[in-house]
């Protein structure tokens, strides 16, 4: 039996004459990218160009919306209406689509941003929304849900394709959730400790907390963060652990959950 | 023979709390709307419901895509490099087919708004840019443009679906373009003269000058515009008396020039 | 003894092409203005022409900061760091002093605007950050507070001059917080009715709620809303009704609470 | 007799997630800075951040304005009425005028931007309208100009304080315009070369060109690139240079021209 698991990474989060991450980096370690899409971050030529890599690259290219709101970079909390919230997302969409259409790609996979994201992941009504909005605008779309949250319920009631997503440098509490940022070992910084970690919970089918015990769960899918300094040591260590404990990387085919 | 007309407007020009136009009135009478895309006005909230009511309409939905200048109404012109104008088409443009799909409705035709507009009716070097950008993210679209332009010279290069579109309440010079709206005459506010006018050039095929002198062209559409006072009195006007001289108003086909 | 009020009104909430409120009506009824500063609503060129009206008509200048969201109008809650809710006023509140000073006015005070006001009226700290950060920039500025709310708290501790404010069209509960507005009766449309209540209220010195109990308080302004379609009859009849009763109309001094 | 001069940088120039520049070791290095005013870069909390810092470091502090365009970084030229520039310029260094005073600080000079600068380089008229509009908020204002340009004839005109300008990186015609940079040694990267011309015009007095031809010219400041690589070892070789030539390095007085 073979177990393959795939890399997922933010990019495409420059922005006019501001670069940000080190895309071309992550894009020969990664198997999904998350393309930013022009509202919290990633104006249509930053996409563009992104999409163009990405497919250069044959890494799966996924929609990144997030909130309205530059300055903040989609992490601040804001207050919309359901139906704003899916104008919001099929907007973002729609310009992702063109542009990777217009570059000779596809839009495979949608993954919220920021706190766009976290509110979806604490209210099934929010992720739904979004994720509804998703698939009136791309019925084929493979929606990647953080597991174990209020997101990964909504694509089940919607019966849509998923793919589950793990942090690789995020410690995880006995209730699947995320140790806060403000606790000491929230957040990994040390590649082998990330990698080891990774190669444990793909092998187990199973989320690894920090008292050891496991909660059983699919992963599709882990999440590398690209906006730190040591994004592409952790990201190569991972890629590097998972391969010589022959964990294949490749894309999602995105399931039913 | 039966001769057949099209008539456009701008549509969807609202933003956030402010309103423009009375669009409801005017889907009563065109057989086109040209739908602004979020940029230079329209957000994703009034894109929908503007698309809604559109197709509830029967009538045809077109992008209609700006300079991102919200407080300039994409009227004052900007210096885009030629690859940036096009991923600025592509991003609004994708944004309306998904506004479209998710209501139902597809985006049958594209007519550049604004400065941008202006630009690419004086260069075709610009208007071809932003035409292919339409084209490699929707290869059937039609493109509206403004006859006897470097619009239209561009369309045909591209050999792409077209229609030709004329003013119903401007004044054309011998050579085909626009009297400036800083002579008197320039713009046509009596919705009597507008009919009349639009009647004996759709019947011509041609555009009839100040002067009187007939140049030939093809006449696929007519613009009304939306956002003066007598918008919705001049658009009735001119839909009453070309149904009264037998003349069919319906969706432009689009044929190549 | 002679009883006097001020009468205010948000204005200045046009941008670019779009229109909102009649602020020419207005600016004959209120004694000051609450003038939008750019991120909310209002762009340079609307706040240039609502000072120099508001100068015109010897109406008092205030600056009205809300959050940075056009499409929302401000309406939308946003979470910000303390900090920075303070750099967010200080750059509107220095924008509107430059606007003010070129066109021979001087801002006087200073109101929030939407969602701001709203998170100010429940939370003292957010009350303050806003608050410190006017007085920094204009230490003699006068802070208009909401009556009964953290806004009046935080004023109070600050002991900065302010101008206590209640609402022309909004009823009260017995706490002296608003009736929520999906309750019957939370909006008071009718002029003659608004007219009347405010007069008792003014002349009492006391907050009237629904049940009729008196709340002792400092009013020094009515708030008129500018953007409903009855506000200016609203706006003229509380005038005329005060008149006659011999409450003089003008700006407020600004005390200490 | 003592020869002094300015050295001059932007700053301030990040924006929300995005860093840009070395702006804490050129505050080492420069005399003044030219901080951006929230509407082509730099937010109200970097403008916050980088006024303390310049005021910590003893530079002086200039409002640097520039065309609302983010994306475009305020470089892409827009057409804009006088009266709606003299307003962009009003609002932001009103703005900063407001962070200045709350951080301690004052602002004593303006720098126009990007292609607002290139604009008002060109043309006398949109000069005059953004330093009278500066003046207009800020009567005792230090204008900022570029030598033998239109900016200057402009500022002459107003008979306003001004501060004229050279550049350490760029090479010089012989009627005192720039090499364009498409040409071969338009922009000079070295940082012995820029320092040794430096020494050479201050100390002339002139404003020397490619073919050696001195242009007696008023030279207050010299401006240091921010954003280049060699930004910083640019600005540290002039200084370094100026000051073993025994030239004071000191903000600008400002003298009418």
């Amino acid at each position: 039996m073979t177990i393959s698991v795939d890399l997922n990474a933010d990019m495409g989060e420059s922005f006019g004459p501001w670069r940000m991450g080190d895309d071309e980096a992550l894009l020969g370690v990664v198997t999904s990218a998350n393309i930013a899409c022009g509202q919290h971050a990633g104006d249509w030529d930053v996409m563009a160009a992104t999409m163009r890599a990405a497919a250069r690259n044959g890494v799966g290219i996924g929609a990144h919306p997030g909130f309205a709101d530059l300055q903040g970079f989609g992490r601040r909390r804001m207050s919309l209406p359901l139906d704003s919230l899916g104008n919001l997302v099929r907007y973002q969409l729609g310009a992702a689509q063109a542009m990777a259409r217009a570059n000779g790609a596809t839009v495979r996979h949608l993954k919220l941003h920021g706190a766009l994201a976290n509110m979806a992941s604490e209210s099934k009504e929010m992720a739904r929304a979004c994720y509804e909005a998703a698939l009136s605008v791309a019925p084929e779309i493979i929606v990647m849900v953080l597991a174990g949250t209020a997101q990964q319920a909504a694509a089940a009631e919607l019966g849509c394709r998923t793919a589950c997503e793990i942090f690789a440098d995020r410690a995880y509490r006995d209730d699947a959730t995320l140790v806060d940022r403000s606790q000491p070992g929230a957040v990994i910084h040390d590649p082998a400790t990330a990698a080891a970690r990774m190669v444990e919970m793909v092998r187990a089918g199973a989320i690894v907390t920090t008292s050891g015990k496991r909660i059983p769960s699919r992963i599709d899918t882990i999440c590398l963060h690209g906006d730190t300094p040591t994004a592409v040591a952790i990201a190569r260590a991972v890629r590097g652990a998972l391969n010589e404990q022959g964990v294949t990387l490749r894309m999602f085919e995105g399931a039913t959950v």
